[in-house]
């Protein structure tokens, strides 16, 4: 059978004052942040979950759990990391890896090369091989009145050659 | 050119009391089930969606419609079973599966191993070519406020060798 | 490595009284069509930012800025052409597309043969390697009240023959 597979993650969280927001491994300037139990990249997040996914490892929420004082304010750019180890230990390479960033504000064009960076080191891909768009909900819903953030990724991964 | 094929879906059905709970041919106990003309199973309809899709034979809603009354209750998995054969048919044969739920509660990490089972069967791959993750949007929209229920799935599709 | 690339899209859009219909490419009857500052077709869209993902090109912001006037009242149809050119000349062909479309009115089957021709023409596919589907959201949310519409898309790019 093929030796590709296919993945997808989202992952939700809320915008709050106080907090830092991280995107794609990289700090954003802006009035709000993510709130979570760990840095609450969720970006980063749901690349995970679309990784894990794809080589059916379970999902971000089983490897990290949320209620493990060991995730508390981590660093997703560990996860992301960690759930790439998991990957190849299966056998599995990125080929390639599409995200979405649903979010009103702020605009995180200037941000993308630092991320598309940041997430291929990660992953062991090349920079044109990781792919981050954003687009707000046009005022819609929750993400539309700047309450909470949205991402959704789509991985595709190989068998590596042995 | 190609023989895969990549095919996604989404489905939604709002949560009520005095329902039974239907998630990827398992029933789970909480205090709410989803509602809907069949039994409501959130996550075989977006597994049925994203294969039609693939395979290019239309929705769910074209081959199964709410309104006829053959459906009406209908155990989904039946509906699984024959999108399969719709896709056979076609030539085509599963490569993965890969899916989220979005839920606030109950916790649906136990069943999982039986959903994989169930999903697994019915589309001819194995166990392992199956994910079923799952997430909360923490506490975010109709989903964060227990009023309803979202599944994404993505599959991966391969022209079956004669 | 391999030759194929994944992507995927999300759209959003406004419903409002007074402007026509635009998805998919074709005008739908009904009494409220899709607010933007092109043409505001939600699916043409998901459909262009899962082909530029894929090819890791951007977003359809950075390649359509809706703030230049150029775009304003735009038939999306045009877009999606040109997102096309974007990808032959970094060397991909579509494989297929598939698409879910959320909204809670009207019905869109009467209009998918013709979506499905003018996508497949605009890609360089067939019919059948283009699927439009659609899903109420059962009422919940802005979907559900009819406020919005939103699309997804996935893709499969190969990298074409010379």
């Amino acid at each position: 059978m093929s030796n590709f597979r296919i993945g997808q993650g989202v992952d939700f969280h809320q915008l709050v004052e106080g907090r830092d927001f991280w995107l794609g491994g990289v700090r954003v300037d802006h009035h709000k942040g993510a709130l979570g139990h760990s840095d609450a990249d969720v970006l980063l997040h749901a690349i995970c979950d679309a990784l894990l996914g794809a080589a059916a490892l379970g999902d971000i929420g089983h490897h990290f759990p949320d209620t493990d004082a060991q995730y508390k304010n981590i660093d997703s750019k560990l996860l992301l990391a960690r759930t790439r180890e998991l990957i190849t230990e299966k056998g599995y390479a990125v080929v390639n890896i599409d995200a979405t960033l649903c979010l009103e504000a702020p605009k995180i064009k200037p941000y993308v090369p630092q991320m598309q960076a940041i997430i291929a080191q990660l992953t062991g891909v090349t920079i044109g091989e990781v792919s981050i768009k954003a687009t707000t909900t046009e005022k819609l819903g929750f993400v539309g009145r700047e309450e909470g953030v949205v991402a959704y990724a789509s991985v595709l991964l190989e068998k590596a050659a042995r």
